[in-house]
């Protein structure tokens, strides 16, 4: 493996910003200064350019099942896309199947994702039970599939929906075997009758989606999620905050000294319930879970991150096509796939709408679309940072490019675009992984399968 | 100047850990790295040892009038001691004169300090009228001397007390002119009221300090402070905080969006009321005002550091002799000069109360002593790190070493040490400022006037 | 029937305290004031004493089955002992079982009661499933039996646990009709699980009852309904509130406006956790959901009746012997029946710790053991006071007497009591239910058979 | 004296509501029921009207000097129109001044009210300096003249403001002595600045008095009045309570068992900021402090006296001619006289806007416009309910009369109506004090001097 020395950039960590190079040394960073003497490496000019830890995007699902369809970017497209987006980790679910094997789901994951990744990669599981037969392989999942974070759903009622035992439960596992418990934090079942309600009065557009899922049902079952962690003195991070509402559950929890944590997603940041209302089903195409919110929402979001009450950005990348799988959802609000495709803009929306615009500073910019993760999910220092060991996972981003997001120059494989049309300023123009170029030049040029499975370090161990 | 390299530490940052080297050029950091070559650089080793960046103490009252006497250490003593705890940069406080021009009290201030500085240090302001005189002169001292931080105490009336008004025009000078307004937050009008209360039923021993400055009236000033900075639009930094109910008002304006941060010290820290009640006059080396807590305030501000409601620790460094100056309060507790010597210990008792104890993580240690104080006053990058670039203000800090703090060891003046026989583990071996050594394998070898003074950037430039 | 005129009495209610006389026609209040003239009437000589509104008990489960035995108090004994303690109408939880129709259970408890009660009474309704068949028949339980309050259990899992579907489905059922819903507040999952578990470490003492249901549960639960109840815009009832994490719930509720109330009962208000410690499995005397608590809550629930945050306070009496009874429970703390004997001095613990003590005014006093349940549940005017018009269901209460409260002289059938060996000041001397003396000079003088069925009114209707 | 029997009205009090017949003898309530016999006595006929307790007015401002000028009404002119509009007892601020004994100030407010007021009148005393003379004069104020509430402003700088050390030694005295202390909450050295600051900027219209007193400002203040009443251990009433920011620090303050009490006026409840910028200097009309806000407060302010958080209303009449007085601040909004004329059409108000749109229950409005002032100010029983034994201060309401409120109807000497053109719904037909009609059909019959002095308990005592 070659040397590299990426020159006259302007490094920024979650702590730090200055001018300077790298050089790397089969795959790790190794010195870093100022006129760096590299001699026998490759020379990769970042002039003009921030050159940013890659990111890691802590919540993903691709080439998952869900609602008899599958989500369209699998870990082929979906890696290459977020490598494109500057991405250059994800933290994958991989679901589990009630009475089967945890290994089994987890070898699953592997199968899915070995010969595909482009970039590396882990998995979270779901724990959707507490059976003997759990809590013997849990441990083991643990200790040698590296797999510290276990998800939890507190809504999906009837097919991934866990009650509140199993939450504790979970919970007062993680506590003693070093794991994080994640969150889908919605009351399911209540929201399983606003569904049902509104289907039986004809209420079947996209907009019913939103409505059916108030944020007050996000803000309660936060504050759940965080009132049993206290009492399991466990650690706890919520997925996908999109509200005041829970916003604050998390806030007062952490007042409290509570190890609770919270992520947003770029979408939650951005749009807003209007866009459920497009017409000729497009809202289709905004149907997360939990549902886009009203404006006011996303300021709070930005305080949060700002204030530190909040402290990382995922995707939530689950993308369906519209054509054949949204679809599936006409004429029943219920039935449209969940999620969307934000794996590839994530990074550069943050960029755009937090630095630009004066909401975020670079270092916090890094910290939550890459620093925390790696602290929270077991890859620090290994990844998530630019500093001597770290492995050289780099975005070289030039902040002057001005670009338009759309379906039609994104790379992802999914058939529409959720950002359509927004202007952002800055783009990743090289990626590395482990020192190799993935995007160079915003061209691909990497290899399907040379992402590599990330065995991951026990919470709070670094 | 000659170039070192410190080889082989840990070198640590607010957010990064790594194994490696950093050479140092012109007592700048020019390269960080594993196996650095350090050919024509004079090595330093730090093997076994942490590598902190300098710590920045943004409280000190160096040589400072109060009370009719002056605190007995000064630039001199004071630099050197601080150098000995791993303190490479002070903000100190220069003290106006209500009527006269600011820029006298900034001569003076320079004049003091400039012949005895061993570490470098900027000065705060203090604002004690917002006059035409001082509308006039204040952007100057920002713009000219660089000093863009401003004092207002609501406290000590009849002395430095400033009322809301002045406090308000003071937040939306501030604001205008890119400076962070400081505030001592506690209401000085009840409490003149309880002290001479006090004083007149005989009540003059050292614990009626405390008893008089009760924690609701310390909240209640920085509920104050805080709501006047959102109707400013303004940046606040609330020094020396105490107790819970300052903290929940901090953290209340944060999570409303606003610019609050607050800074609490090592006494709050570690030490408690009962040490007020100490005999043969012992407690009066424990005033401070706002004075020292019932002991379930600690946790509240440990939490607070852990989840970011608090962002640094100053010492406040206020010394005054037992002999001679502590004493002037016999027979009438508020003649106890307030104050007491922590600018030394400061470092060493975050990192062993702190990191040992598992409060803090290495990297919030790094923070809340060095980063964000470098960061809110104006400093960053040039101090507060080890980054390319910055000053090379390096502390080499055994984590093993274990002793016991003592008058009988500090190099303070002073004639107590405020921590008198509290063990520590871990202590600054060499401490490095601007790439020369002030402290040497545990001996001052620095120069008197060798400190810098520091011409600050405003708020919230980098 | 005959006339009476209650003389010289100091006539007392939620709002007035005067000096006066009542005369009673007919059952009914017809006329107050000073020197009436009795011609004609008989003379009820109140000299020396008050006279205030009979005490209305909103939660008593009298002749229930629970966990394979039933409560030893029927409606005979059960209302003998609350007419002693000053309490005339009695609200009874009518226990439905899921897939019968509501009328049969109504049915069964009007022949438990009809040829029993002493006082008069009503019942509340337990939902533990909306199906199409209890939409259908809600209603006219509703209009027909004047059934307008419906009680929700969020804990006791797979026994009489409601989904929060259910819940929120039965306060948009409450709002359409006018009813409104009641709680009992604790998170069943969890305590599910602790339970087991601790049964499972061979923790079965009583106390394990206690810690296996912490306050946090109820906090997090009571939060939960008021969230759901704001959702709805619908009206709720928390029954036996015993901590400050529920007090602050639902004055958090009420602060934003919900229709949030919430009751707390005697023992939550003397009692405390160390009861379920005492020996001998003496401690299953005191082993009521949810669980007595630490001493501290106490205090916070005074503070809540003082300033109207909790609104009313009830016996929740659900008496079992401890003999053959309380005693199913040993060696296992979960088969212990739930619940306590406080219908009978619900009433004078209240005037006793509440008046006497100087923690409620005489009015508070009268507003939360009558009048304000009478107004919530449809009850007012013809229950709760003492005004024209209204039902003459008065207790003569003398302030003076000293007594200590025992299973030796109580009047249930119960083989204990709850606050053996307390000091109460204060004891209802004569008690009348429209205008007919129950208890004359202590004793008792009713007829099995005399108390009347109350038809409700709507929640809101006056 | 003459009996009178008040027949047939629907009579309510602050817990009861009933259908009868009151008997009044020698100015008393002796006789409460249904078809009294009334020979001898004076029929008068309530059918089809309420018959409420006498309205009670804590908070006007009769012939009072403000800023150069003296409010237009006067003890005959306000105690007239008080009477037309329900009220039959007020309770007056008696202003002193700094130096003076406080006897003079009050023997002053003798000489104004003796001869002139029609309905029963009290005083509160303000408190501008806490000086040994008036340490020695309060407590023979409060035993000999009954005046047991004693103010303090938070705002008028160097006019009416006193320091929180004056607020807090006030405290102390209060509750030493038995009194309650009132503050006018605003934050007055902010505002004194703001408004110099508008002043300066050529911002002289009347909005710019709204604008340069936000609502932060009466927050803070009310939160900081509301610790040192805790710390104190003390009572606290706030008078005209405008925003949500208030109401918020009261509840907090209750919710931690303070005793601190919140009052409203209509004006706050029904009008709004955009009346300030009525043209042609309108708008100084509507000028008060705390000004009017924006009208999201309003909710704030119904939703509080809903819950309790706020207990009273109070009109804070302090009525100025629009010619020749409020056009004193022609140019200059500082020069408004502060303040308007609403003690006439406080008690309709409420009742329109409050029980007839549902947002406060009959009794809830007798409570707020009546009942808690008697029992904060130490006037009740004697005042403040329809009970035996309670004067005979009686509003016979009738509810179905629709009429405009104008000052060409009104009965206040003032120009201008503060509610011009509201249509309001229910009207006082006759109104007794002491027995005697002093409204009578809707027509003045009394007497000025009629009114008595009402020597006022001490607080708490009944
Ligand atoms: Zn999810
Ligand atoms: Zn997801
Ligand atoms: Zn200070
Ligand atoms: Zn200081
Ligand atoms: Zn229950
Ligand atoms: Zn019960
Ligand atoms: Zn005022
Ligand atoms: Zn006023």
């Amino acid at each position: 493996m070659t040397r590299k020395c990426i020159k006259n950039g302007t490094i920024v960590t979650a702590s730090d910003t200055f001018f300077g190079d790298i050089l790397v040394d089969d795959g790790i960073i190794v010195m870093i200064g100022v006129d760096l003497d590299a001699e026998g490496a490759e020379i990769v000019d970042a002039s003009g350019c921030y050159v940013f830890p890659g990111g890691i995007d802590p919540h993903t699902h691709l080439d998952m099942p869900f609602g008899g369809t599958v989500t369209i970017d699998d870990f082929e497209s979906g890696t290459i896309a977020a490598a494109y987006g500057g991405t250059t980790t994800i933290v994958d679910f991989c679901l589990t199947t009630k009475g089967k094997p945890l290994a089994s789901a987890v070898n699953a994951w592997h199968a899915k994702s070995k010969e595909k990744a482009v970039i590396d990669y882990g998995f979270h599981l779901m724990v959707s039970e507490v059976t003997d037969d759990v809590l013997y392989e849990l441990p083991k999942m643990i200790e040698e599939e590296g797999i510290t974070s276990l998800k939890v759903f507190m809504a999906y009622k009837n097919v991934l929906q866990a009650d509140d035992g199993t939450l504790y439960r979970t919970l007062l596992l993680a506590k003693e075997h070093g794991a994080l418990v994640m969150v889908h934090a919605e009351n399911g079942d209540v929201i399983d009758y606003l569904v049902k309600q509104a289907l039986s009065l004809g209420q079947t557009d996209p907009i019913y989606h939103a409505l059916t899922r108030p944020p007050e049902l996000e803000g309660e079952a936060t504050g759940r999620a965080a009132g049993l962690t206290g009492l399991a003195d466990s650690q706890l991070y919520v997925v996908h905050v999109t509200c005041a509402q829970a916003v604050n559950a998390i806030a007062e929890a952490r007042m409290k000294g509570l190890r609770v944590f919270g992520e947003t997603c770029p979408q939650y940041l951005t749009l807003d319930r209007t866009y459920l209302e497009r017409l000729d089903f497009e809202g289709a195409k905004y149907v997360w879970s939990p549902p886009l919110r009203e404006p006011e929402h996303q300021q709070a979001l930005w305080d949060a991150l700002w204030n530190g009450q909040l402290q990382t950005v995922g995707s939530d990348q689950c993308s369906f096509n519209f054509k054949g799988q949204k679809e599936l959802g006409r004429g029943d609000f219920s039935k449209i796939p969940n999620g969307g495709p934000t794996i590839e803009d994530r990074f550069s929306l943050l960029y755009s709408e937090g630095v630009r615009k004066g909401r975020l500073t670079l270092h916090k910019f890094v910290d939550v679309v890459s620093t925390t993760s790696a602290k929270l999910f077991g890859l620090f220092p290994q990844k998530g940072t630019i500093a001597i060991g770290s492995d050289a996972d780099i975005v070289i981003f030039d902040p002057m490019i001005e670009r338009t997001l759309s379906a039609a120059t994104h790379h992802m494989k999914v058939d529409y675009n959720a950002f359509e049309g927004m202007q952002v300023v800055g783009e990743p123009v090289s990626v590395l992984v482990r020192g190799e170029f993935v995007i160079r030049n915003k061209t691909f040029v990497g290899k399907p399968g040379s992402g590599q499975y990330l065995h991951r370090k026990r919470f709070g161990e670094q």
